[in-house]
């Protein structure tokens, strides 16, 4: 039984949280939340602390804090020689504390307070400073995922630019999808075959195979009714800039 | 049982053929292609013509070309006052010429020849006319689809740019996470779980509500440090852009 404290309530963290409580080999000893309040809906009160001096001792810490606190929360932890991890994709190794051992547990999702996740298909990303504490981290990985994998930080790093493409981008252009149908009064409803399509199309193709369209195409009629279509100056810019880019990644 | 002709032998054309092949209540009597050889592994060559004087009789012709090529084709056409549908999201209704009835046949999907389509959740765009063409062409697509539509031009226009941005334009994205993991040895089907939830999510979601990133909690150090990794220029600037952009959204 591998003993955890978790320490955050933010979104990641609540997730953590509710994958713990329910996987076997994992005994949740404890979350560290400012807020206990936040929690309340998860856990019993007296699983929580908010105070420093009362966390109990764990084989791991796993900090699921917003980046920019990440080093002063390890730094207020008080023990040392522990094994502690934090979760962020795009910090540093080296901002944890140096009094306890140090450990990544990355787990490579798109998380959001109000939809549950299944953790047994998410990547988990791990690192660590030595060989034994990776075959704990691994361990507890393997508890809650079929896709656990080690990767050092410059991997690390360009996993997480490319999930902000693939994911906050992706997202943000179904947004302007949205917003399209919505001032033309089309349910955007009925782009949600064409938007899992185009998912699904790349777990059988590569990116490249899957392209289509008029950029592709070079249809530069199409293309320009398109951008004298486009009212709002940033999407204009956003449409020509993306045409641009499949067509300099065609002739590659 | 509608007698149909297609006439076209592209992308869009030939998973059309396949489909009407294969759909009860519907017949497709014929094809003209001017490269019959491009068909020859869908359908027998006796049911193929190059020749516009051969075309046969139908209830209703379904010219799928590329946007280039509709109006001279419809204009080639032998005959007057039978239905002829064009299927292109982008082109106008009055491209097809007058001497027929015209319509239109708008299957919203992302098609590549090499990988099969089942057409069923697909919304197909209507337009006609007169009524009693609309209902032919609403038979027509019930046989097929299950998600039939009556829409104007301006809405079916307004679709088409809706569907470069979060069909085409979001390949492309997936195609530079793509590019970002094979320069750091990590596997782009790492990224495979992260881009199926984030089309799963605004099945439930609107896209504003799921959003998440750096962009969005304007976190200023880590779209730093992802602009200093990213090398190409050209990505640099579609990520200041579309960050950028998920700020003013964020204000609205």
């Amino acid at each position: 039984m591998i003993k955890v404290v978790v320490i955050g309530s933010g979104n990641v963290a609540q997730h953590l949280i509710q994958v713990l409580l329910k996987t076997e080999n994992t005994d949740l000893v404890q979350v560290f939340a400012r807020t206990p309040s936040h929690l309340s809906h998860l856990l019993h009160r007296n699983k929580i602390t908010s105070d420093y001096q009362k966390i109990t001792e764990a084989d791991l810490y796993i900090i699921s804090v917003s980046d920019n606190a990440i080093a002063e929360v390890s730094a207020q932890l008080p023990f040392e020689n522990r094994l502690v991890l934090h979760t962020s994709g795009s910090s540093e190794f080296s901002i944890l504390n140096d009094k306890n051992r140090k450990g990544i547990f990355y787990p490579l999702q798109t998380f959001t307070k109000s939809k549950k996740i299944d953790f047994s298909p998410i990547p988990i990303c791990l690192e660590a400073e030595n060989e034994a504490d990776y075959q704990l981290i691994e361990n507890l990985g393997n508890c809650i995922s079929q896709k656990v994998m080690r990767i050092n930080s410059e991997q690390r790093k360009s996993l997480h630019v490319a999930a902000v493409f693939v994911c906050n981008f992706v997202n943000h252009l179904y947004q302007i999808g949205n917003e399209i149908c919505k001032e033309n009064n089309v349910p955007f409803e009925v782009l949600h075959p064409l938007i899992q399509e185009t998912a699904h199309k790349i777990m059988e193709l590569s990116p490249k195979e899957a392209q289509t369209g008029p950029a592709l195409r070079n249809d530069t009629k199409t293309i320009e009714k398109h951008l004298d279509f486009l009212e709002n100056s940033e999407y204009k810019n956003l449409y020509q800039l993306l045409t641009q880019s499949i067509q300099h990644v065609k002739k590659l």
